[in-house]
């Protein structure tokens, strides 16, 4: 493959390039990996970036509908808008939560869209990697808008913070009892908290509910990345329409202030420094699979079984040898 | 210290020696390390074993008072049992939650049992370590029985499971639609289930609750390690005693026929396998913090920060550089 001819169609926002080279960036193959890795070295010294939107919210809350709505909208201001998703869940099912594109219907056929599904992984660490580097090759494309979606499960939440700008909570009306059943480490994660659904018959609890979390947001510590009424929560209604452009409002308006202040620069540093991290931790525990050390594991794997070694023991005797 | 004096002293069951040397495996000092892995291994090739029972069950189901009781009931048997406690969550309070020992007043004054809080540590891989290895002392020490606790939070109880020959789920009185509350994995590792308060005005409502459990245990696949019958629910009252004697013979019946079938050796086995490869891991992950990775790390920080390579080729430039 031509990486040099890949990375210059990528940056004159050529589609298929960027489909090809996402799949380039999930493929698990080493020489695959190697062209991934010096195709996104390249295009980061482009030094494009989008907004980077995580977006959270369990099944059922209209988080579909929520990004055909505001999708659609960005779109018809002329923004481009990427579509990806982090799915740990999917590798069970086999398939991917936006699985055939039925789900945002209109949007995939919106040719200032991007979506893209999640890729079936057996472990997160494989989810959050892909997806990382999906965002970034979006981004090189010249994406204004990258949504990275998750479904609220497990420790989705934390891999889709470290790698957005800005975090939306997506939430449904719901009675006060069950505003306990968002957890204390996804509230303190979002920027704006989305009560979608305020509409028809539900627009008075939804109201309420937004009330709830507001209170609920007052109550978390201050952090520095926030300006005076943020984090926010707000009420949409993504099948009605309303409220997305006020939303979107305060989304650009919190993203102008941190821009300002510094914050911008400062996550997104940290940001490549914590999955420069990750990488690295990764790279150290494939060792474990290359050369001598399989069949090492294996001995080990022997003498372990059958007590003639503590695993302690037996663990110091393989790292001496490894080194 | 003196390690073969220290093996000796543990051998002849004497208590202030493995305080002491749990003391050693809970140290971070090289040095330490060092010492209480050639400790464990001279002592593992002693062969003792204890029956490992595992036991989680969330705060406020009286797990204090079951492991008093049923504690008492065996020490009264002429039985020695160690209790030991994996919790995460004592990082964050600073403390731990076996505390003070009042929780269990009597069991902790008792001469043949040995009470020790868990260690306050930063993440869940070094309390599992810790108490793995805390379990192999007490079993080296002559104990029959060593009582693994864990206050069901995120994933202690896959800890917990795979240092155990037995795992036990504590559950409270409930209406039917709390079974759900109970996450199907938890469900699947529990050998038996207790369904403790089952006295005074709960009564029937713990045996009701019994029996959806009974109900929900059936529907699981069936595993190779359980007998007829098992995994089992019954109700125990902590307060009252009663069920305890009932359940223990439960316990050692499963047991007899696992050692009989050939499934005790076969999951030790696999175990000390498993926490082989973890310790390898970990080994790994260690190296990262010594020698010259930690400038090199800090190196490539710097470059990430601004820009100048993308994470993963920084990665890729750090890990070459390493080999």
């Amino acid at each position: 493959m031509d990486i040099a001819d890949l990375r210059d169609r990528i940056l004159k926002q050529d589609r298929r390039a960027l489909a090809r080279a996402i799949t380039l960036v999930e493929s698990a193959r080493p020489d695959h990996r190697a062209q991934a890795t010096a195709l996104l070295d390249e295009l980061s010294k482009a030094g494009k970036q989008s907004l980077r939107i995580g977006l959270s919210g369990t099944p059922g809350v209209g988080k579909s509908t929520f990004i055909e709505s505001f999708g659609m909208m960005l779109t018809a201001q002329g923004l481009r808008v990427a579509v990806l998703a982090v799915d740990p869940s999917s590798a069970r099912s086999g398939g991917s939560i936006l699985g055939d594109k039925t789900r945002m219907e209109r949007l995939s056929r919106d040719r200032n869209a991007f979506i893209r599904p999640s890729p079936s992984q057996t472990h997160l660490g494989g989810v959050a990697r892909r997806t990382r580097e999906a965002v970034a090759l979006c981004e090189a494309a010249g994406f204004d808008v990258v949504l990275i979606e998750t479904v609220g499960v497990g420790q989705s939440e934390t891999v889709v913070a470290e790698m957005s700008d800005l975090f939306l909570l997506l939430l449904a009306p719901a009675g006060g009892d069950e505003l306990q059943g968002v957890k204390r480490g996804i509230m303190e994660m979002a920027d704006v908290i989305l009560v979608n659904k305020a509409d028809g018959d539900l627009k008075a609890t939804a109201m309420r509910t937004c009330a709830d979390y507001a209170g609920a947001l007052r109550l978390l510590r201050k952090r520095p990345q926030d300006p005076e009424g943020f984090p926010k929560a707000m009420t949409v209604s993504a099948l009605e329409k309303n409220g997305l452009a006020t939303a979107w409002g305060e989304m650009k308006a919190l993203t102008t202030w941190r821009k300002e202040e510094g914050h911008w620069t400062y996550r997104r540093a940290a940001q490549a420094q914590f999955w420069f991290h990750e990488e690295v931790k990764q790279g150290m525990l494939a060792r474990l699979g290359q050369g001598e050390a399989p069949r090492q594991l294996a001995h080990f794997d022997a003498k372990v079984a059958t007590g003639e070694l503590s695993p302690g023991q037996a663990a110091k005797e393989m790292l001496d040898h490894l080194s």
